[in-house]
C-alpha cells in the first residue's frame, strides 16, 4: 500500500493511493503517524479498501502533498553509508555505523519550496532511502528481526549546510542538518511489500542536470543492520525515521556548485515517488 | 515558580511548589509542557495562585517525581562547554559552539532507576544545566533576544556510553548518549526569576563520593550566546531542551570508575533540586 498526506501545513488528510484512485481514510484514523502504524492501521486499511469501504477524496489532484507521516519522535541519520560518497567527502569507509540526528521540525512536503537558511552559501541536496519504524524497538537479538519492525519506506532529502555541519561545528554534525525544511519527506510512504528496498536505484538532479545516481544494494550497513544496532543503543517509536545515507554526487564533492535561490532540486527513488523543490531565499 | 509533574510514568499531575505547598494545577492545564509554557501557562498560574484558586495535592509526599516538562520535540545538547571538562576528555577547548541530539525518548524522572544499558561497561554521569524554551524561537538578532525565549530551567543528568559514543561511532556522539533513560530530568521546572542561571553550583557525586563541583559561570559558550546561535541554526520549539554542557569530573577522565548495578548516583544544582539514581542491571 501507499500512504500519503494531502492537503495544507497542519490540516493534511490521510489517504491511500490505489492506483489512480486516492481513497480518504479519515473514517479510520485521524492521521498517518506511530499510533495508526503501530495499532494495525494498515490492516484495517485493506480490510476496509477490500470491503469498498473506503471513499474517494474530491479534489485530491488541487491538494498540496505533505509529508507521509506527521511528525516522528526522533529522525536518525546514517553517515557515510556509501563508499563513494565517503570518499568524496575526504573520508574513509567508516567501520562503524555512524548516527547523528536531525531535529523532527524539519519534516515538510516533498515539493514544499526549499529556503535557503539565512548566511548559507552551502546548501546542498543528499538523496536518501527513509526507513518508517512501526513499533517500539528495542534490543533486538538479530538482524533477522529488524523487518518486522518497519512500516514502510519513503524518499527524504536530508538537506544539510556544509559550512555549519562541518567547519564550525567542532566535528558534530546536527548543527549543519536541522535547519527549517531541511528534510523533505514523501510523497509516500510505502510499505515493505510493494518495494524491494534493499536495491533500489536512486536519483537526485539540480536544474535537470544529473548529481547522484546509485542503488541502495551500495549501502555498506543495510537496512537490517542499522534497525537491528539501533535498536541496541536506543528505542526506536512508531513512527520513528531512520535517513540510511547518501550516495556520492553532492555539492561536498567540489564537482558542483552548492544550491541557489532559483534552483530546482529533483530528487526520486524507484517504487518509492519523486520530490522537486524550487529554492527560495529566506 | 518551581513547576513539578507527580505520578507513575504516564499519569503525572502538573503541579506548583508553594513553599512546603504543592498545588494541583489540573484546573488550569492537562500537563506542563511546551503548549502550556508557550500559551501563557504560567501567568495563569500566578493568577490562580494570587487568587488562591489552587487547591493542594493530596498524598503529593508518597507520588513518583516525573520529569517536569512533558516530552520536549528536541533534545540539544552543548559538548565540551567547560574548558576543564574539554581537557580531562583529551580535547582543546572549543572555538565554535559544539552541539549534538539525544532522542527526547531518554527523559525519564529524577529519581527513577538509572538501567545501564546491556553490553555496556562505560556508562557515565554528567550533571548539567538543562534550559527549558518557552516560545518557538528562530533566527534571533542578538544575544540580548536570548532571554525572553526561556521558560525556565532544571537539573539533567546527559548520560553517556563511552564505548557507544567514542569508540564505536565514527566520532558522532549520538549513539552513546540515547539509551533508554539516559535523561534523568528535574526535580523541578524554575522560573528564570527565581534563579541565577548564569552563577550557580552544579555537583554530581557517585556512592557519596565528590565527582563533579563546578558553576555555570565557568561555561565558555554561556546560555543567551547558545539559545541565539541555534536559533540561528535551526528552530526551537516550546518546551524544547537545551542541555549546556558539563564541568569536569566524569569516569571518562579515567580517575573514577563507570557506573555499575548498586552504585547511587547524586547530582545538584543549586536552587534547582537534586536528584538520586539507584544503578539496576538492564
Amino acid at each position: 500500500m501507499r500512504f500519503a498526506r494531502l492537503g495544507p501545513i497542519g490540516q493534511e488528510v490521510p489517504v491511500m493511493l490505489d492506483g489512480e484512485r486516492v481513497l480518504d481514510l479519515r473514517g479510520i484514523t485521524t492521521d498517518i503517524d506511530g499510533s495508526f502504524l503501530s495499532s494495525g492501521g494498515p490492516a484495517r486499511v485493506a480490510a476496509a479498501l477490500a470491503a469498498g469501504a473506503l471513499p474517494e477524496l474530491d479534489g485530491a489532484d488541487a491538494l498540496r502533498i505533505g509529508a507521509p507521516i506527521a511528525r516522528p519522535s526522533a529522525v536518525y541519520c546514517i553517515g557515510m553509508n556509501y563508499a563513494a560518497h565517503a570518499a568524496e567527502s575526504g573520508s574513509a569507509p567508516p567501520e562503524n555505523l555512524v548516527m547523528f540526528m536531525k531535529s523532527p521540525n524539519t519534516i515538510v512536503g516533498p515539493d514544499d519550496d526549499l529556503v535557503i537558511p539565512r548566511g548559507s552559501s552551502k546548501t546542498d541536496w543528499e538523496v536518501e532511502l527513509a526507513v518508517v519504524i512501526g513499533r517500539s524497538t528495542s534490543a533486538l537479538a538479530s538482524k533477522s528481526e529488524s523487518r518486522a519492525q518497519i512500516a514502510g519506506f519513503a524518499v527524504a532529502n536530508d538537506l544539510s549546510e556544509r559550512e555549519w555541519q562541518l567547519e564550525i561545528s567542532g566535528g558534530q554534525w546536527s548543527k549543519g542538518k536541522s535547519a527549517p525544511g531541511f528534510c523533505p519527506l514523501g510523497p509516500w510512504l510505502v510499505t515493505p511489500d510493494e518495494v524491494d528496498a534493499d536495491d533500489v536505484g536512486l536519483r537526485s538532479r539540480v536544474n535537470d542536470e544529473p548529481r547522484q545516481d546509485s542503488r541502495t544494494v551500495d549501502l555498506i550497513f543495510g537496512i537490517d543492520r542499522i534497525v537491528w544496532e539501533l535498536s541496541r543503543r536506543l528505542t526506536l517509536e512508531p513512527g520513528d525515521l531512520i535517513l540510511t545515507g547518501t550516495p556520492e554526487g553532492v555539492g561536498l564533492s567540489g564537482r558542483f556548485p552548492y544550491l541557489s535561490a532559483g534552483d530546482v532540486v529533483d530528487i526520486e527513488i524507484d517504487g518509492l515517488g519523486h520530490q522537486r523543490q524550487r529554492c527560495v531565499a529566506a
